[in-house]
């Protein structure tokens, strides 16, 4: 059980972002909003704002991921933040010093904020509380934690499916596939139903779906064809190669005749359904190169939009 | 089979840098008179123009090269660019993403320009073919292709010789040693030619020697005297340790006797040769440190000239 | 025997920094007191000085050591200048290229400082000193070599002291632990003996204390509540895990039982001693956690001073 942590101060605004649970609708709406305004920057040529000029940004990435670590840092760079990039499990981790320790002394750099990706559930709940508790003015943003949530790729979810579909009210939003060990899948859960998404499904096999799912007002399929039927968006996950492995599936073969996305399921969407992937992408085993680089996709507009919507997070906690 | 891509666009403008060969005389020209003009920036107390400001490059290095990857970083930089440096073999090439996925998911988050070094030859013509198919504007720079090209490697090569011996037209090269797998040897052989040198010798032993040397203008000599008869620039590769632990070679002490720039092979050369060497050197294997640190060695000009020759590239490039 | 290498030159400046061993009392305190001047940059919400602008630092790290190479690369960021990490051990070493070779390389790229940290003692003063014979305007600072000087940590060791006792004149000052294999020990002797410190203390089991000790005006005790008996200021040093696994030492135990500092130990100390340690911690080790975490610890000021006096140091060798 994590323990939940204030994300808001006492003024309204954020100061950390840990998770989408617990997160008010109004305050998701506010990081779309200042997104869109941080979205034309990437465009320029001269891509960078002033906001967070002399700010220290550490990303602390207790767990290795080139990808996450790269758009928080461009995002960083272009309101011209220092960002000093740590890679912590090859370093004091090693050397036997506890996690508090290491978050001490950085803190004690006079660090504005922290980008933690962690392999634990609720690290980065127990460094904000810390921090809090110390009444140090140092921020945390949850960039991934064990299979808890990842909040900035639900944000960056929730932007792509309003600028493609306008609003949330009248969406019926499949994610599909392992929903049990995706902080992403959890994440968006919480976004889409505080969002006012009617109709959220999560699609997969029962040794890839939680519990508890009906309780967060998700409707379960284990039929994929029967879990697209009519809906506006989809929301494929990556299948970790690890799953393949153990005893949880049979193979990536019998994977993808199942929950593969094909053009044939896909056309039990409704039929300008967008499809959306967190990356990085297994073709052939949850996703077909015909759906993943045909029309419907929009899996490089949400890379494109992450970055805004990490500026706008950075921003709104830091500025 | 390495598909050729346009690195110049309809305006005459340099798009790309992918290979040396296909690169016209007048294109090679530009950028030593560009890097001529840089070449004092680096020498101020404030190393820093404003061309590429806010702008973004990635280093993406498929390969490592600590040494390479900082020459561009430090070139970037001291115009102001932003640097994001990918170590992709540890990264997301571990989780199965293709190498296209990579690129499409990069250009998304808007980069200005790729510096790729990648084991396969080829692998940034590809790179730059997606990019100019997609209609993006992102511009790729070759740090080094399998045995392919290492094109800036010969641009501050034909740097140093100009800067040493005025022009191009008098002059016998001589390239020593593993030429077969030295994409430094096959760019400078092509940038050498192109720029008109009237007589470039490749020196080495038959195995290290590729068939179709002649038909690129080359004179082959298997004897290093005979090689270096006259000449007025010795460009030493780099023997790879790998060599000499295959069966190409008898071993480092026998390579040194027959290949090794020694001061009474080198006597052989004009009086006042220059001595060069992409680096790292190999001391006792392929050059005698009495000649690395001799009067007429100019290997460290080469790394001085590196810099100002990769600014001059990202600049005509990507400003 | 490590040779010595001049620090300051001509006209009285530092030039590199290497050891504390040598280094003039009116020079640490000199630093002292621009490191006093930089503190509150730190502070800021602009963390930020022109100071360095366009200068060219690089972190040579030879050995692994994420935290110091941060500090350092905080400490220039917040100066301005350009910064440029090299884990070399991963690099141009492993390709066989000599020290002074990758040296070379790197002052061709006109760097401006080289922070360097090398498991050889002495590595930093053979640096200096081949950078100098070839009139090189390239500065050094020592950020820790083999056993023999960690000179900034001592320094953030004195910037502390002076912050929390005012002067050295009169003090008492316990060092305890693994002083035999400490470059942190080495450099604090150094800096408290020169700043006039007259009763400083070596206290740790006979296996862990190096000879000579005595001649360096150290006091020397095997029983730690003796050693602490009145001191001002405990320092204490860091256990290697390796010297564990080692004949040097029983067991974790066994050491913390005798010289693991706990409340009952640091009551033998005057009522206000200070409590140190250069970080990492190995909590229940050689420090009870009662301690770190108690009120006499300044271990997280040590951390933020550090960075002040790297800025201090840096600025008055590179500006």
């Amino acid at each position: 059980m994590i323990r939940r942590h204030p994300q808001i101060d006492g003024q309204g605004r954020l100061r950390h972002l840990l998770s989408i649970d617990g997160l008010p609708k109004a305050m998701i709406e506010r990081v779309l909003d200042t997104a869109s305004a941080f979205l034309d920057v990437s465009d320029r040529t001269v891509k960078k704002l002033p906001l967070l000029r002399g700010r220290s940004v550490f990303n602390l990435f207790f767990e290795n991921s080139t990808r996450t670590r790269t758009t928080f840092e461009i995002a960083a760079q272009r309101l011209s933040a220092d960002v000093f990039n740590l890679n912590i499990s090859a370093s004091s981790a090693s050397k036997g010093e506890s996690l508090l320790d290491t978050i001490d002394n950085l803190a004690a750099m006079n660090a504005d904020l922290f980008v933690v990706r962690h392999a634990q559930s609720g690290a980065p709940f127990l460094i904000a509380q810390h921090l809090d508790q110390l009444g140090k003015d140092v921020h945390v943003i949850n960039a991934g934690d064990g299979r808890h949530e990842h909040p900035t790729q639900a944000l960056l979810d929730a932007y792509t499916i309003r600028h493609f579909k306008k609003n949330f009210t009248g969406l019926r939003i499949a994610l599909v596939g392992d929903i049990l060990h995706s902080r992403v899948a959890r994440s968006n859960i919480h976004a889409l139903t505080t969002l006012g998404v009617p109709d959220v499904r999560a699609v997969g096999p029962a040794t890839l779906l939680p519990g508890g799912l009906e309780s967060m007002g998700v409707r379960v399929f284990h039929d994929m064809r029967e879990g697209l039927r009519d809906v506006d968006v989809v929301i494929m996950l990556r299948l970790q190669n690890e799953r393949m492995r153990g005893a949880l599936l049979p193979s990536a073969q019998e994977y993808f005749k199942h929950y593969g996305l094909t053009p044939e399921k896909l056309a039990y969407a409704a039929p300008d359904a967008i499809v959306m992937h967190p990356g990085p992408m297994n073709r052939g085993v949850e996703i077909d190169s015909a759906v993943a680089d045909g029309p419907q996709a929009v899996i490089l507009s949400q890379v494109t939009f992450g970055i805004a919507v990490r500026m706008a997070v950075l921003g709104m906690i830091a500025a």
